[in-house]
């Protein structure tokens, strides 16, 4: 009796949360410090200090109605011009309170702005390997993924492809740098490569086309490298950001939507994401938080941590006879299963106790992600199993 | 360029927000101590003082990645079973942390439980007066809002026509109690009734019809009066609830539905509701709420200041020759407008600072919505504008 779309979802769940559950499950059997779990992002550095201490100095000087009363949809304003100012400073952008809508994580912000924009049919480019779950997000309002085939050897955007697959229906295309599941940055030239055929294609059609940038990694980054924001680069990108792993707070949710004034058919494109923000349910981003990361704005999570994490395990797969590019951002790596059927790699991981998800779950198949958002302890302790699966594999 | 759907939502807006949005521009000509109002659901009783100590609390004893962190898409699991067993002590029902998923406050909950049983054409039923934002969450799914005209005698639901226009496609009835907009309650007796219709309905069509019972207003209740449990009427029923007023948290976005044993289908129905929290972006309920509400299950709110504020503008108000029933529930009063088309009514109290929400938002025109969850000063103060309004129709 549940609705026909729910039904398959029921069926087939979501791989990585089932992984978590696993996870969970394995812990209470084998004790939590024996399982290893690489399943989920979920950030194991803590949230910097200036978290605590911006919450309770919150509950010490501001009323209780204000802190955790409703506000506007789109959030408080002062949050939101504290936001802006800190886009405007960092990437020399000229954002005010009114480009910023605040939500519930970066995935409430992506089901803002398709609801805003879908009409069913619409078709939404992404690049695979991507987050599955964006094909759940698009099905919401009925649009159809388009997704442009991987590039396994560097796992850059295949824009050749790319603009074979725009049409006169694209609605919107969804990036995500520094991407998950394989952790890399598109270097400025592929930003600026992009937006060229998204003009040339706009023109072509007479239509336009949104760039919705998912960024909840944008922090997250090693080895200096830069991270380009791209509203400087095509008019009308739509950014979405989270704080989840920037500051540790991924059970929160609370992100923003950034809608430039540049936008196509701006006005109309805000008011209906603060409509969709309240109608969706989410009636606004959670209150508290959304004071929270006003005052942590500049305050950063252990990046050190989690680059220490890609180096030792990067390092010591690759010694293993693991085929692995090296990422440059987010938290994960993309390992080339040593075996055609991923998923068989996952099972026998998982005799080891180690979880790790399979690239079908992001249309890569014959690939695992591995998030190393863990404990550099429990890295050290699972480099033996990953030593002993690959040789099952040789 | 946005999406069809989102079109007339933004040309009519909610008069709701949009009266919210007005109050604040008001507060700013004429200093907020000098404009009422009574547009908004806002609580302005304070949250209990056990909210903050226990956010305090919860920051000492338990770690970053575990406060902020994931956790399962239906919540933590010693949260669930915290209200559960609330719950069973409460109304001797008999759920487990299985029958628990947490949301993002009780639109959260709508949109969940929508999203999981809605089949495009899907009928649901409601009563009128209702809260304005159901035709949008039915919407939202394809699904079709069939309204039950109001029995403005005394805001009982009219069963009568309520028997009439259930049909083979009526998937889900939407019951608000205390309801919003009227501060009415419906009695156990009633309830019965209604019950005994949808057994009689279900075996007439051979379907099942979802209860759906949305309760942010149980703990609001006044003499004495008692609020039925009504999964203890009628197996088919879920609940969703709120502490946006029960422990004045509303812009924290922390609910919970209930899914007994009981309901058709229920592992199918449970199990796509957790999908249907994460897919549509919630992902889970913000994590430390989930955990404050666990500790905060028996706080209760200053209720008696809103019954007070109750007393005084009810009493006021029919002593000046206004027209009203007299609430047992909700902090809502819902007033017949002294003329015709209530929209000249708002127009007309708006020039004595007075904001209010005319009864069309919740598809009973000819009346308006007074939402007394203001300071009792505000009342003192207002009085003599609502005395002075009423005299400009007589």
């Amino acid at each position: 009796m549940i609705a026909d779309k729910m039904v398959s979802f029921v069926k087939n769940g979501s791989a990585i949360r089932a992984m978590f559950e696993e996870g969970k499950r394995l812990a209470s059997l084998y004790g939590a410090e024996n399982v290893y779990d690489f399943s989920l992002g979920n950030p194991n550095v803590p949230a910097p200090a200036e978290v605590e201490t911006a919450i309770k100095e919150i509950l010490e000087e501001e009323d209780s109605t204000y802190v955790h009363g409703y506000m506007s949809n789109s959030g408080y304003e002062d949050v939101r011009k504290v936001i802006a100012q800190s886009l405007n400073k960092r990437f020399g952008t000229a954002f005010t309170e009114n480009n910023i809508i605040m939500t519930v994580g970066a995935a409430g912000g992506l089901n803002v702005i398709l609801k805003t924009l879908l009409n069913p049919g619409d078709e939404v480019l992404t690049f695979a390997p991507y987050f599955g779950e964006y094909r759940a997000y698009v099905g919401n309002y009925d649009g159809v993924l388009v997704v442009v085939s991987p590039n396994t050897k560097d796992f850059q955007p295949n824009l050749a492809e790319f603009e074979e697959k725009i049409t006169k229906n694209t609605k919107a295309v969804i990036v995500n740098t520094p991407n998950n599941p394989t952790g890399v940055v598109y270097s400025e030239d592929t930003i600026k490569r992009l937006a060229a055929i998204l003009e040339k294609k706009q023109q072509e059609f007479g239509t336009d086309i949104y760039l919705i940038s998912d960024e909840p990694y944008r922090e997250l980054v090693y080895d200096g490298v830069e991270v380009p924001y791209l509203t400087k680069y095509y008019n009308n990108t739509i950014v979405g950001y989270s704080f989840s792993k920037s500051l540790s707070l991924p059970g929160e949710r609370i992100g923003y939507l950034v809608i430039p004034n540049e936008v196509a058919d701006f006005e109309d494109v805000l008011a209906a994401a603060n409509v969709a923000t309240r109608i969706l349910g989410f009636v606004n981003a959670p209150s508290l938080q959304q004071r929270v990361v006003a005052k942590c704005i500049d305050a950063k999570c252990n990046v050190a941590a989690y680059n220490r994490n890609r180096e030792l395990l990067y390092n010591s797969l690759v010694s293993y006879g693991y085929e692995c590019i090296k990422p440059e951002g987010a938290f994960y790596l993309f390992v080339k299963s040593p075996t055609a059927d991923e998923k068989i790699f996952c099972e026998a991981a998982k005799k080891h106790n180690i979880l790790i998800v399979g690239g079908s779950s992001f249309a890569c198949p014959g690939y695992v992600r591995i998030a190393y958002c863990v404990g550099y302890d429990t890295i050290v302790k699972a480099l033996p199993g990953f030593e002993a699966l690959i040789k099952e594999f040789q």
